[in-house]
């Protein structure tokens, strides 16, 4: 007898499981399903939709060689039933799953020998006065997507609040701004952007960015209700400090694993709501699989499960529960949390643990901030990138990167390759020889990853002594500190006719010949453009006894970027 | 006393070395040699300086903070002492190097604790008749660079040979061609491009590029002679199969490790003429070191040593000597050969062995060649990429990966992910599941990497049975082989008027209700756009008794760049 298969939830992971089992297996009776009609899309698309990028919705639903993904195709091209059903219950032992067909309600037993759950994640709804207002709108599924782009498209909405600083809200915000130039403001309860992916000081770079590019941007503040009635929808949003008047409110706080089916179910669900699995995508019966955004899975840098609700994590799981449901062998070790958006002209990636969640898992981190150009220096065009690499102070493990930048593959390209290592706990000095790809046109010699391992070395010996950015333009504008600016005097001329006498200047080639210039005794920041030939000086100045000083970690590019009234105008 | 250390060698390695002790060890007295007065350069921009990206010598000579790195400079900001002078030889008993100083030609016998060999390559100059003559140069150093660039800025060359198709070769021949409109022949006497960094399935994609974009590329092409006079200089080229008038001739066969000085003093050489060292970069002697273009380096995938004359390697060799020279504890495992270029609109990238490499380390490689874009399929702006990925047979190890296409940044970071796992021995299915960054617009959810895996491992279980397009094409015109195409109507339409009846189309969503369309007992060729429907095709095919079918690896994408005249005009 053919193989039963049965997949509730027919978004990313589910057509995926089924394809694959489809593939492996062509005797299997693969049954697909979904309470919505809409099936199998790109959700992760629905912002650049709204923001004009994808001109109409089959775009999202489509292949890639522009064949819509229905019913119809999944049962011509996949040989795979569609089921327009809610799934109501499991009955584990007669092994069947209770459903209602859709719309007629006429509720059925199916039995299955597999079962898949991949129902996904909800957005988190905030229980808010006003929060069921007409335009008020969550940002998880198509129709969603279409109501929203149809109030604008009709001229409807003349400024926005997106409500919550992740990838999805970041997004939201770049497309009402960005094509429909929509008064966007953007409220975050945490007082950075993307909590908890990112540290502070690079989430800030992404705020001065969206500020620049006209987003308004709230930190710290809490949405306490929304402002309007039935009839004429929402007319603002009331926060801690005011008033925000609106159109057009995005909900975007975050998410939680649909696990109520699994949990009535009697199989094991984590910490975070998500359905347990093992490294084959086996529940705790060995019936049922789970994958995507339902599901926690192990951290491999922290050791613990987490939730993880991404596309790319939904469809490689996928393909894996459809080789084990055929009687292959595929396993998932593990998460280490990749990954990248687009806010604007940035490109922002990320992998392993920031410094906050590093310490929470019991690591010691130590972090190094570089700045360097995604090309040889002396090659014409050029973007600068940010980034950030975190290990543990005693093993050296590498515990993390977050990167920024306008060059967006350049960006992720980095930040990819050192994800790859971080699922085998490799130690700093393997960042530091790290054999990425070089030519002038893509890299320089000593890539931006093999130097931010090496910063990091130094400060771990001691040899370098940083200072982060932010407590440095604290310190300085509290006038506890002055800078001795290593540049040349060209480069150093504008910020000491602002700055007046906290602000030296000796160009690093000349300071062994003018040493008694320094100031000694005194708390002294060294800064250069991006932090080399700063260290560089400090070395020189330790050797001469001049011990108190700071280097200004990623120099004055990430200066300028983490405080754009601080530069003096060009 | 302060620990001498003299480094023989002053253009990447050397400097690097020179100044990592200086920061390690401010006391230390270090004396960097060259017997050229333009020292520290980087070489890898001699194409960009020739073609006019970079503007003036000087840029490539230049700190990213436009301060030249002449003796000056590293007098004063690095406290190192530049030495002009040849090395003569080692007396490792008395520790000391006889040098001749430049210019005077003083002989001397400098004492050293610790000696670095940065003595590079040197480019083989073939003994061909003529190669003496004006207007014959090689791309070795900035006096090449300059007397090339001269030439031709002056209007001397309208048309110009390059000898060798290896990276130096093909970045000059865009050089030449692209900025200046230079007629550029590039002559290789083996039947590809870039040998062996690629297979020449990839290579071919390269060459097709370059002659659409205007270099005519002669393969298995023998020069046998320069033509020419002392007094008007070289006149052209003669090959096997005749003559190619030209004014310049540029030399770019290869480099020879310089190891003269090693050998002499009786240190360990390897089966390349490399110096040979240990992880640590110390020589048979432990107080000398080596590094950069003069040694031989573990590969880590073929586990034999081998030359490896590449910018990048000879930084991170640098810092790794410097460490060691001052009681540190620094180590390089070997390296998996990663390198890239660009070639025109084209980034190309590799690492680990090709196939012809693997097979004579004794592996038993497969292969999988797999088209995809960079981006979500539904983001607007794309490019496709050609990526073919490597593994053996009986363990599933990864071997190596090559990738061509025209985002640069996104075709290096797929290698540089996959490379750093070169270095860790893992097997096919962790590709599979690679934790690759996503977002639609920098990648799609199931990326390039992932599938690329996905489709050898298909392979690799027989359940896709490939065909490479070399072959494909090659039986298609014999008129052996007949394509099932699986796509629209409307893209196979063009092809079936182009080929009649040796063209069929039977679009893949309909393929199970018109079997008795498909014809059985012949060899059929299955072809969609770029894969992945004609390999779900040739498995309904199969599980339906039709089993002799081949998919075309990488299809319609692949077909098209291999052979430009294939595809019907559009």
């Amino acid at each position: 007898m053919a193989k039963r298969v049965i997949i509730v939830g027919a978004v990313a992971l589910g057509p995926k499981v089924a394809a694959r089992v489809m593939r492996l297996d062509p005797e299997a009776e693969v049954k697909l399903l979904d309470r919505d009609y809409i099936i199998s899309y790109g959700g992760c698309g629905i912002p650049y939709y709204i923001g004009g990028d994808v001109t109409d919705l089959e775009g999202l639903r489509s292949t890639s060689a522009h064949v819509l993904r229905d019913s119809r195709f999944f049962k011509n091209a996949k040989c795979v039933d569609v089921v327009h059903a809610e799934a109501l219950a499991i009955d584990r032992r007669a092994k069947t799953l209770k459903i209602r067909h859709q719309p007629d309600g006429k509720e059925e037993n199916l039995p299955y020998d597999k079962l898949v759950l991949a129902t996904g994640a909800t957005p988190v709804r905030p229980p808010l006065p006003g929060v069921d207002l007409p335009g008020v709108s969550l940002v998880a599924n198509l129709h969603h997507a279409k109501l929203i782009k149809d109030m604008i498209a009709k001229g409807q909405v003349e400024s926005a609040v997106v409500i919550g600083g992740g990838a999805i809200g970041l997004e939201m915000a770049e497309a009402l701004t960005d094509l429909w130039g929509v008064e966007t403001t953007l409220v975050e309860m945490m007082d950075q952007l993307l909590p908890p992916a990112f540290g502070p000081d690079m989430a800030l770079l992404v705020k001065n960015h969206m500020t620049e590019k006209g987003v308004r941007v709230l930190l710290s503040e809490r949405v306490t209700g929304i402002l309007g009635d039935a009839q004429n929808g929402v007319q603002a949003v009331e926060t801690s400090n005011g008033e925000i008047p609106c159109q057009l409110v995005i909900l975007a706080v975050g998410v939680r694993p649909n696990s109520t089916l699994a949990r009535e179910a009697g199989l094991a669900v984590g910490r975070f709501g998500g359905i347990r699995v093992d490294d084959g995508l086996r529940t705790s019966d060995p019936d049922i699989y789970a994958g995507g955004d339902c599901i926690e899975i192990l951290h491999k840098v922290s050791g613990e499960t987490v939730h993880m609700p991404l596309g790319s994590l939904a469809n490689r799981q996928g393909r894996v529960i459809g080789t084990n449901i055929t009687g292959g062998w595929g396993r998932i070790s593990g998460t280490v949390g990749t990954f990248c958006l687009k806010v604007f002209d940035f490109g922002i990636a990320r992998a392993g643990l920031t410094e906050r969640q590093a310490a929470a898992a019991g690591f010691d981190p130590v972090h190094a901030v570089v700045v360097q150009s995604d090309r040889a220096h002396f090659y014409p065009s050029q973007e600068l990138m940010y980034i950030k690499l975190i290990a543990d102070r005693k093993t050296r493990r590498v515990l993390g990167i977050e990167a920024v930048g306008k060059a967006g593959d350049a960006v992720k390209g980095r930040v990819d390759a050192v994800a790859a290592l971080l699922h085998h706990d490799v130690c700093l000095e393997e960042i530091s020889n790290l054999e990425v790809a070089y030519a002038p046109p893509f890299a320089s010699a000593m890539d931006i990853v093999n130097n931010a391992a090496n910063a990091l070395e130094n400060i771990m010996e001691g040899r370098q002594e940083p200072i982060d950015v932010a407590e440095f333009l604290e310190d300085f504008k509290d006038g506890k500190i002055r800078v001795l600016d290593v540049r040349s005097v060209v480069q150093s001329s504008p910020f000491m006719e602002k700055y007046g006498s906290q602000w030296l200047n000796i160009p690093q080639e000349e300071l062994v010949c003018r040493l008694d210039e320094v100031p000694k005794g005194e708390k002294l920041c060294l800064i250069c453009g991006s932090g080399p030939r700063s260290y560089e000086a400090q070395l020189l100045l330790r050797s001469k006894g001049v011990k108190e000083t700071r280097n200004i970690q990623g120099g004055v590019g990430m200066v300028k970027l983490s405080d754009p009234d601080f530069a003096p105008s060009e």
